[in-house]
């Protein structure tokens, strides 16, 4: 009975980090003997340094309060014990979100759909076509509904939109004054992220009532909204153009749903007009994630911040997607950006889209009706039952005064499960929504004391909407809006576009730095449940008692797990943490009174968000160089510390490396910057390397974001969205953003909800609490390998650059190709092209290095996968050296005329190679076990959209071959 | 403002009527204007005689208690409210249905995927390598884990395969005895449905202790248990040694599970093996659906009742599967049939053979070592507490005597959350699972005041399984269950089988009789959420509250839709619900001295199961002839009533008629048979064509069943589960089977759970709170219109079969294609298999009439969808004319060579059409709208297969090209 397996160990069962993680023992054992290596420890021996291994030389154990692994069932179990501590209720708070209703059609075939949110951003725009689709719908539903030519495909959210808007308009326009008016009627948070974005920059924020016309003064640009906070609508026409007669660009705030029924603020005049699409089907979420708009006039077009997706052309001539003017992006231009955007929201984008597909101009007008009409009866109850209500022109929001009754009627109201926005003691706002019924008027008539009959008010109440702003011009025209209002036909529609795209459902994604591991469906399917969907982030904090301590949770692990003290979750995206945290960085500084530390040392091989962030932390970028061997050049390092003496304020370094190395000599680094006094920030985008096996706050770093959609499970949705907390050390704790820091001394809002993206944190929650620490190690070492194994396998056929010490990777490997392009004229490009022919995604192109491919397997892809990756390389080495050849010329290649359709195959063919090499290039397999995947469109010009920009649905007939 | 839309009609925003019926009203007006109708009104008045029409004549109106349609919104918070009222506890009851995981991997991909839920019975092979591909897994499950070679793709549930197992081991043996004698250690609930099914068939059923051995005299055929429904493991050899001496076959009810680690029944010489596989993942879903199993030695292969799924070739020589043998099904043998099994239980059968693959046999032999050990340790502590431990050798379920204290014992359970067996006063039966916990056992000790200690007791306990029946022999070895242990790659595999399939989600599937409508997303959702799912059929009532009052509000809704007085929801299919039906029939005439009465009148074109359920119900078919209308031909009705005077037990017809017309003289119909003192049986396969319009218990009526699968948005599934309810007027209603029938009258149990398959009632539910009556009304018009506008615009190119008086088909027509085989050679098939290149889905094939398609679009697809298909056909006709104008010979075509995979299209090619003909007949459209879909395999040779029958997944050998 000695062998048997205890009760305990059944009872156990097979550990989730056996399903995440995608290496069977014997499969984990080939890869070791592949890159000689006995064991999973003794590879963490010899590619982590000792220098930074947590348990070597007796170092700290890591992450000792980390509960022990769960099973799925007991975290379900914990998910819906902490769901059921939320408490659901009407949300009529508004602020910036509203109401919705999810169609269950695109809950169920976007939001729990694999081929939809396990997706990576589409910069391999022959596999993206079908969510650079759904990106150009948004894109015209912004445009359409804004009255402005141009929209991106997505931000993080309002406030950050706005302040995207800020600094757009400040160069996009000729004015030279610092200033920038902004409203008072401004949403709080909007006003709270723009404060913490301006001051930085140098710019002088005016928050003024405009009740009476423009402050005196120069200024750059205005912020108007439209409606206001407090629910008012306003003509902003006369506020636009007296700022533009005194040379100022505007933006205008604007709730997408009331523009079908307003004006647009495009044909009154504004430069920019930006805001959320959440109330178009996206979930509360306790604040986000939600898809952020902002739309411009065609001249700022360039401007603009974010991705663009535009049409194009493929090279059969067809017409094709893919993202617009790219140069105008931070992981170009570096330092020169504007902005640091890098993740967007595509998901929420996605089903923001949807949502309008859906329901079409007729049915959005309808749905804004209803929260319009709803809000005027509701204000007309009020008021007959002698309620003062504030305003007599208004959205969907009625604000109301109710002398020191205000906390008792919103008390009532709650009772009645309907939470209001309490204003201060004597006033309430009420925002209606798709969701508002008469029932609700009926509860908040109670609440207030009031009787009223709805169906009697509704007959004698006129709108409350200004008469001369009434909206008169067509919008959402496009077919794409007409054609899918049955659910079996947008439930085709979503089909045809999900299966245009390649995402983690079909293939391994071995996109170096992006992390594309497994998103369990254990992990996703809480963040559909409605208690924690439909959280408001202004509920009282009692009714979200169960996300709350799911957040500090959170919090908690993650810090342990980085060597942290503390971590804020607000920042919605990477991009954000690493501003949160140079803020905190350049914060701290002033407040030891060495607030002339403005010095940001970063490595050539930084991702480029890096050097953006810092440029709008207000610091000064100075390049370090890198050594022949990757890692940082330490003599130039001492030369640009001594060389920026007392000015230095932080250097940022990735770790490992974007080279994918362990640099052995990282402590050393750290301790040169801290003597120079310093802050090191460590970028965590490569901390699947490390977790559970070496903390960054442990060896040196005062800071470092975290990006929970690389390394904590969140999918990638496409492109979006993400989540980047930020993890400090103590000294730095005081200056986190959000509540997380200390009144007084936090460097304010990053993001416009106060945790940022809650809606889908039970996703990182889940999957720390199913791997246990000894998971995630495992998971470490095995990414740590299956990269090594790759690097071994192809390094006879593509020269690896890069090593550690030992010469290991760490968790993905550089492949160079510059020599195989200079000597044949294969480039990347051609490489990344034709493995869509072999049914993988591209590895990480030209970052890095230019013309070289980053592979990162991830712990989640077993061997068959992997070596169907390897050997894919390997034939395609084998086509290149065909070119090499001669067999085939330069520019008619399989290579080259990468990727190809199954259109494209048949009958005209005139290739030196056959088609049956351009399709199935390792040969078929015949019936249901075939991996091949036929890309949509073939190779596509970018160059030719840019030139001929379209960035909204084009007419049908630009379909027409 | 009078033209406002009221307050009330905004509340109610879009009905979901208006997303379930695809037509929007424009689109309405030109089907109505093709087919010279003015309105859905006028329709229903021409189309629909008026004798039979609700409302004609100041007629009734319909089923006026039904609610108003709900929104979504409304709906799913009802539903929530009535899934709060259940009380899911830890399922320790046993009896055949087992606690299980669910794994969330599978319930995303699977249960919640529409590729897979939305796909029809795989009749067209090559469209469905996916599901088959599946299922023959299953099969290989079942063949490997009883030791026996060839299983069937599932069945109804355990009960009913064991009564097939009964006649199967009558027909297949050679004894001519009519006893059957089974092990009183049986389910009770299969003893019920035995004794259903025997009865008919004149099977004299001996249920027997066989503790001392078999009982004297002759025997056919015997039932063993292993374990036996006590818990109890005994071994079956000697009693299937001895009836196997008397020349009887064995049949032994065998624990799936439980197979892992004991000596599977096929290696102790049974003949045949019956089971569920519910507790391979499958919810318990208060009984139903899961899959049941039938395994039988190789020789008996051709007596398996349903489907059996095997290998054989396509047209390039490569392996492809479909079903196999398919000669044995009552579609084909009708009246000579030995089984009306039709729907399976696909779905389901595809969960429980992804959780083989998932778990792998090591997996599989962990849980079922979990719940023996757990189990074993029960009982030990309960031993050492003083408890009596009824037997020593079981697998997980234990009996215990307690004296007069069971209720007290199961009630201090309930309240720590767990449900125990309660047998009587003194007996409970406590069975184990993949989810009992180590904290289960300690709350179960503490309620029988019982103190021990588990990890104390595990290790001083031996198991308590029969030492001579340890399973020795390996079973699930072939690759794919060694293969996708990670999620990322089961999850691949899963979405690499749906690809191969051509599921609702894709195409409109036009399978006359089969109504392939929406299974909306918001039905779907329901059904797994775990208030729903987690609940056992014999739980204690108030803990299904909630499931239970949806029932007898579907049964209420259902009964004033159909016009009869009462409705049983147990029969877990529609050849079920025929089966009960008829039987109450039979029991009705016995009850009033009439039991002589046995003759069932059978149109011409009834579907194969009608004839095939009235032999089991112990009826003799006799054939109408049919009118050359297509209607019952009144004269040869007359003269078969006239010839069979007093034996007149029944008349079974469809209506509107399997030739998809609404027959004018129904009513003159039913009278003739009531007045020669027969009952009218109305199939209500058609029903689709009915609701809301007309009453079959209304027009003549005695009794129908319902297909909740078809009419009511049950998704078939990929073959199942069906849900096929049967409905009675006032005089047959004690004869409802299960608890819906008068104690003493009833026609016993057709099913193994008391209310079939609740688990998918959902469904149904909210279809109809979702619709209305006029909702339902509306989408049963747009049906007809439906059908008659593709009979009008394919009548030039195809002939069209059969039409009411007015000219005008019901909601199906059928395309004659007799003439045109004839003269060209082409046949159905090739036509079928043609709509597949063109990216859409067979109609019907060959049924009512051979060499026809039947054609039934439903109210949910489009304009645009329908005239795809529309255009598709004709399309298809100017390729018949082609090689009817000696074009293409008629042995190399495209219609000839469909469907063509895009493999054999690369390279070789030598065939008088081009590739582009064969791949892209109307023409492609580039880029992401392209809506070609590949088919796997090129066409299957049936024959083939049949000759060389493999039925469980062959060697990996056999895919090498």
């Amino acid at each position: 009975m000695t062998d048997r397996p205890t009760l305990s160990d059944l009872e156990r069962g097979t550990p989730f980090a056996d399903r995440h993680i995608g290496p069977r023992p014997a499969e984990l054992d080939t890869m070791l003997a592949a890159i000689r290596a006995s064991s999973l420890d003794e590879l963490a021996a010899t590619a982590v340094p000792d220098s930074i291994r947590d348990g070597a030389d007796g170092g700290e154990p890591v992450a000792s309060t980390l509960p022990p692994a769960a099973s799925e069932t007991e975290v379900l179990a914990e998910l819906r014990a902490l769901a059921a501590r939320n408490t659901v209720t009407v949300p009529m708070i508004g602020l910036g979100y509203s109401g919705t209703i999810t169609p269950p059609v695109i809950r169920r075939h976007v939001l729990e759909n694999p081929a939809w949110y396990t997706a990576y951003t589409p910069y391999q725009p022959e596999i993206s076509q079908g969510r650079l689709e759904a990106l150009l719908t948004f894109q015209t539903v912004v445009a359409d509904l804004t009255g402005l030519p141009v929209a991106g495909a997505s931000l993080l959210d309002e406030a950050t939109a706005a302040a995207e808007a800020m600094t757009l308009l400040r160069r996009a326009g000729k004015a030279r004054s610092p200033r920038f008016v902004v409203d008072a009627d401004t949403l709080p948070q909007t006003l709270e992220v723009l404060r913490t974005r301006a001051e930085p920059l140098g710019i002088e924020l005016v928050v003024a009532d405009l009740e009476g016309g423009l402050p005196e003064g120069e200024l750059f640009g205005l912020l108007l909204s439209y409606p206001g906070a407090s629910g008012a609508v306003r003509d902003p026409s006369a506020l636009i153009e007296a700022a533009h007669e005194r040379g100022a660009l505007v933006a205008v705030a604007a709730d997408l749903l009331a523009l079908t029924l307003l004006t647009p603020p495009g044909e009154l005049g504004a430069d920019a007009v930006v805001g959320t699409t959440q109330r178009f089907g996206v979930p509360l979420g306790f604040g986000g994630p939600h898809a952020g708009y902002l739309s411009v006039q065609e001249k700022h077009a360039r401007q603009l911040p974010g991705r663009l997706v535009g049409m194009s052309r493929d090279a059969d001539g067809h017409p094709a997607l893919r993202l617009a003017l790219q140069t105008r992006e931070q992981h170009i231009r570096r330092e020169k950006a504007t902005s640091n955007i890098c993740t967007a929201q595509v998901l929420l984008a996605v089903v923001a889209a949807c949502y309008a597909v859906y329901h079409g101009p007729d049915g959005l007008r309808r749905i804004a009706e209803r929260a319009h009409r709803m809000a005027a009866v509701l204000a007309a109850g009020l008021r007959a039952g002698g309620v003062e209500v504030v305003h007599g022109e208004f959205f969907d929001t009625v604000r109301v005064r109710v002398p020191s009754r205000a906390e008792e009627v919103a008390d009532a109201a709650h009772g009645a499960g309907i939470a209001l926005h309490r204003i201060d003691a004597d006033t309430l706002g009420i925002a209606c929504s798709e969701v508002t019924t008469v029932a609700h008027l009926d509860a908040l008539w109670s609440a207030f004391g009031v009787s009223a009959d709805a169906a009697e008010l509704d007959a004698g109440t006129g709108d409350a909407l200004p008469a001369g702003l009434r909206r008169e011009s067509e919008y959402l025209t496009h077919p794409v809006f007409h054609e899918h209002r049955s659910e079996t036909s947008l439930m085709r529609w979503l089909r045809r576009l999900a299966d245009a795209d390649l995402a983690l459902d079909r293939t391994m994604i071995p996109l170096g730095s992006c992390t594309m591991k497994l998103n369990a469906a254990v992990e996703m399917e809480p963040i559909t449940w409605p208690e924690f969907a439909n959280l408001h982030p202004f509920a009282p904090e009692a009714d979200a008692a169960g996300t709350l301590e799911l957040i500090a949770d959170l919090e908690r692990w993650l810090a342990e797990l980085t060597g942290y003290a503390a971590v804020s979750l607000q920042p919605n995206a990477g991009s954000q943490g690493e501003f949160a945290g140079l803020l905190a960085i350049a914060a701290y500084h002033r407040s030891r009174g060495e607030g002339h530390r403005n010095v940001c040392l970063i490595p050539a091989s930084a991702h480029g968000t890096n050097a953006a962030s810092a440029v709008m932390a207000g610091m000064r970028v100075v390049v370090v160089a890198t050594a022949p061997t990757g890692d940082v050049d330490l003599d130039d390092l001492h030369a640009k510390i001594a060389e920026h003496g007392s000015a230095l304020a932080a250097l940022m370094i990735t770790y490992p490396s974007t080279h994918g190395v362990f640099e052995a000599r990282v402590r050393e680094v750290c301790d040169a910057v801290h003597e120079a006094g310093g802050q090191v920030y460590v970028d965590g985008a490569n901390l699947n390397a490390l977790v559970g096996l070496a903390r960054p706050g442990a060896f040196g770093g005062d800071v470092s974001h975290l990006n929970l959609h690389k390394t904590f499970c969140i999918p990638h949705g496409g492109g979006g969205p993400g989540v980047g907390p930020v993890a400090v050390a103590e000294h730095l704790a005081p200056f986190l953003p959000g509540g997380a820091g200390k009144d007084g001394q936090s460097v304010g809002a990053v993001s416009a909800a106060p945790y940022g993206s809650p809606g889908v944190l039970p996703i990182s929650w889940a999957y720390l609490r199913l791997m246990g620490v000894d998971g995630l190690r495992r998971a470490t070492l095995t990414a740590v390998a299956a990269a090594n194994y790759v690097a071994a396998r192809l390094r006879e056929h593509y020269p690896v650059l890069y090593a550690g010490a030992d010469g290991h990777v760490a968790h993905e490997c550089i492949l160079d190709l510059r020599g195989i392009s200079k000597e044949t004229g294969v480039t990347v490009d051609d490489v990344a092209k034709r493995l869509a022919d072999y049914g993988i995604h591209a590895p990480t192109m030209s970052f890095p290095v230019a013309g070289t491919l980053m592979v990162e397997p991830t712990e989640s892809e077993d061997l068959a996968e992997i070596d169907r990756f390897v050997d894919a390389m390997i034939g395609i080495r084998k086509e290149i050296d065909r070119v090499a050849a001669g067999e085939w010329p330069a520019t008619d290649n399989p290579l080259r005329g990468a990727p190809h359709t199954a259109a494209c195959l048949v009958d005209k063919w005139d290739h030196p190679y056959s088609r049956e090499i351009a399709a199935y290039p390792m040969g078929g397999t015949p019936g249901v076990h075939d991996r091949k995947v036929w890309p949509p469109v073939r190779r596509i010009e970018g160059a030719y959209g840019d030139r001929n920009l379209v960035c909204s649905c084009p007419p049908v007939e630009a379909f027409s071959s």
